[in-house]
């Protein structure tokens, strides 16, 4: 399969290869300084780069070359691209721009003539690279390679990626990424086919401004074993009209893709905060459904989620089946409904006794929110480990809220430490949960 | 007008105050350590609590009493409120639970019978106490008094009070807090007429489960001159369900309230978050309006950005006037759109020349959203110092949106030291400047 010379080449030569450091072409040798494979800068005019010797074409280079990277002006990509093609590589991505995003569209239709001539697959053009964290590979001009991980993040967007990384560090890692622009060949569902056989990757991560072969993707997403996770614009006109001047992608209409993504088991995220926050979360625990139990130490703070709860179609589950053993345990002025308001009076001992019934009752619900408000009795470590208990005997989806001053740090640290995502917003707890089923 | 007893007393008599660490009485009184006014602790059985001089009832202080706050089991709460009739003290706040909220309509009835017959204002039953660091009263039993703010926090719950002032600490301030709990007497309109007057509060912010009083609360809302935020739970069964048990709240139809509120030029909140930072904003910034113009560095954030306010029925409106202005300043490949796309390669240069523009043309527009992708080529700090320039001469609403690693926290500090909110989440700095018009 020749989209594994994308993400596993073993040999790449970077066309554009520059000493100049305000050049991409700087970057890209830059970034490839930990790649195990074989780089070949490719320079008209130097004889080496950064060290390298430099080729003034592919055709000079005497090496089976995997994967291509063109980073040129546009009117010089053409001649270039035709020697990739008599040196017979197989793949090249095109961070080139001045294409249809500008309405150049008759330059990107010759650039589609040469690739299905030499049968060459094309990443871009317009677009950022891509990366494999597991083999040092960054033909982006990125400033970090991410963290190893678990998240394939495909997307119509390079700058985006840039400052995501920077933002992941120290937080959450990537197993790759593939960042599409024009998308005049290598699209969404060659990727989503690509990281589904990818051993690294768990959850993929969609950014989508238009598809432009909509039947392909969704079979693609029928097919994966992996969850996909998904953040489309287009929902507003507005987004709609950014998306076309910025990779002159048509969005469509959102509804149609909607029940679409729908049918085919694609996980919809609003924004990309949600869609991060879903992917970590599925990554971190295998879970689907819409049954919720939200546990609180607090009234308004349960309220407030249970009403965001409703909204979004979860279900608040009834507890009749469990009140009486609640009542055994907890404060007589205990909510006696969904959210299970234990009163600010309580312990850890408290969430403990809740968790051991639910524990016994593990039909009734999918997921629980368990919230923490931080107050003078509380001893928030313990409640913390007590959360952590009831995820690893449960295996149930388990979300924290921490509201809270600078004691609230430890129980955060502690619970990613055991992978259990937490967050001070409501809305963002709720958010990583809607929609999973 | 005797509300001022509540947020101004000279004197304070705690009825229930406890030596007792475990008891909220205890709380109570440490809570008032640092009050300027006179506080005489009520216990039956104690001559002295915490080293202070205590009386059998408020009957035996023989100086005047301003405000007295009651926490003592439920059963002895009329025999105290009748004392404090008595005594022709005017305001106080039940703390005590055990009424409507669990469904004894009676005894709660009898609590209005008596504060009717001695004319005492009442806040609560169920209740959390208040707040006014400016003069260190603290009536809640929360852990910390909040810093010295501009926004008032009147609320149906007090464990959200606790964990959101610990939250607050180093960020922002208050210049108030009321729980009103059961609300049999002292209510939202109450609070508001008062915060509007005081000369502290900028914003009032207000969470609501239900209003008893509909008209008398949009009439405090049409009077005041201060923004008036609220968040209201009920959008959902679950969330109206929830409420019922948390203060007895009937809830009532989102929807009429959601057109009454407009009506009365209240700024509904769908979240706590949204709330807090649109009540920031409002302290921060004076604006109103849905015109918004967004700058980014990045296509795809700009593309996502403008997406949502498209959907949040913010204006992301057009620039046929700048246009050829822009171009003389921006790279060729600039989106020659809203957002206005400057693209990865700009410098804090291309940030000043478009706000330099729209310094020109500042009818075209109310807020600003600025999104800084964190790229190889920009110095963060100084787009953040060209962001601040901006505010300072547009006097337009500026939010900003940082994406990027620990180089951002730079910018983030300046920015907070001007009071530019800037967000990782681009959903919420939308959210911030949504529905402000």
């Amino acid at each position: 399969m020749v989209i594994e010379n994308f993400f596993r080449p073993r040999s790449i030569a970077i066309i554009g290869a520059s000493n100049e450091r305000s050049k991409v072409g700087y970057s890209l040798i830059k970034n490839l300084e930990k790649f195990k494979g074989k780089v070949f800068p490719i320079n008209i005019k130097r004889k080496t780069i950064q060290g390298r010797k430099a080729f003034k074409s592919v055709l000079n280079v005497m090496e089976n070359i995997d994967l291509t990277v063109i980073a040129i002006p546009a009117q010089f990509v053409k001649k270039s691209l035709e020697e990739c093609g008599k040196k017979q590589i197989k793949a090249a991505i095109i961070i080139s721009a001045g294409y249809s995003e500008i309405g150049n569209i008759k330059e990107e239709q010759e650039l589609i003539n040469l690739a299905n001539k030499y049968k060459i697959r094309i990443m871009g053009p317009n677009c950022f690279g891509n990366v494999n964290p597991y083999i040092n590979l960054d033909t982006s001009f990125s400033l970090s390679m991410p963290q190893k991980g678990e998240i394939a993040f495909i997307a119509q967007s390079g700058a985006l990626w840039i400052s995501l990384v920077e933002y992941s560090l120290n937080k959450f890692g990537f197993s790759g990424y593939a960042s599409l622009g024009n998308m005049i060949d290598v699209d969404f569902a060659d990727c989503i086919e690509y990281f589904n056989k990818d051993k690294n990757t768990k959850v993929i991560l969609c950014y989508i401004e238009a598809l432009k072969d909509g039947r392909k993707f969704l079979n693609s997403c029928k097919k994966s074993e992996k969850p996909i996770v998904v953040v489309k614009v287009g929902k507003s006109d507005a987004g709609a009209k950014a998306a076309l001047s910025h990779t002159g992608a048509l969005a469509g209409s959102y509804e149609i893709y909607k029940a679409a993504f729908k049918q085919s088991n694609v996980i919809l995220a609003d924004t990309l905060t949600e869609a991060l926050d879903k992917s970590l979360l599925l990554t971190q625990q295998n879970i689907r459904g819409n049954k919720v139990v939200i546990i609180t130490n607090g009234g308004g703070t349960g309220v407030l989620t249970a009403d965001l709860c409703g909204i979004k179609n979860l279900n608040v589950i009834q507890l009749q089946k469990i009140i009486k053993s609640l009542n055994k345990f907890l404060p007589e002025d205990w909510s006696h409904n969904n959210p299970i308001d234990i009163v600010g009076s309580s312990s850890h001992k408290e969430y403990k006794n809740v968790f051991n019934i639910l524990l016994k009752n593990k039909s009734i619900f999918d997921f629980a929110l368990v919230i923490l408000n931080q107050q003078k009795m509380i001893n928030i470590e313990k409640v913390a480990q007590e959360i952590i208990n009831f995820r690893k005997k449960s295996k149930k989806g388990i979300v924290a809220i921490l509201i809270g001053g600078k004691e609230i740090k430890k129980a955060e640290d502690l619970l990613n430490k055991h992978k259990i995502p937490n967050f001070f917003d409501i809305d963002r707890a709720v958010n990583t949960l809607k929609g999973l089923n």
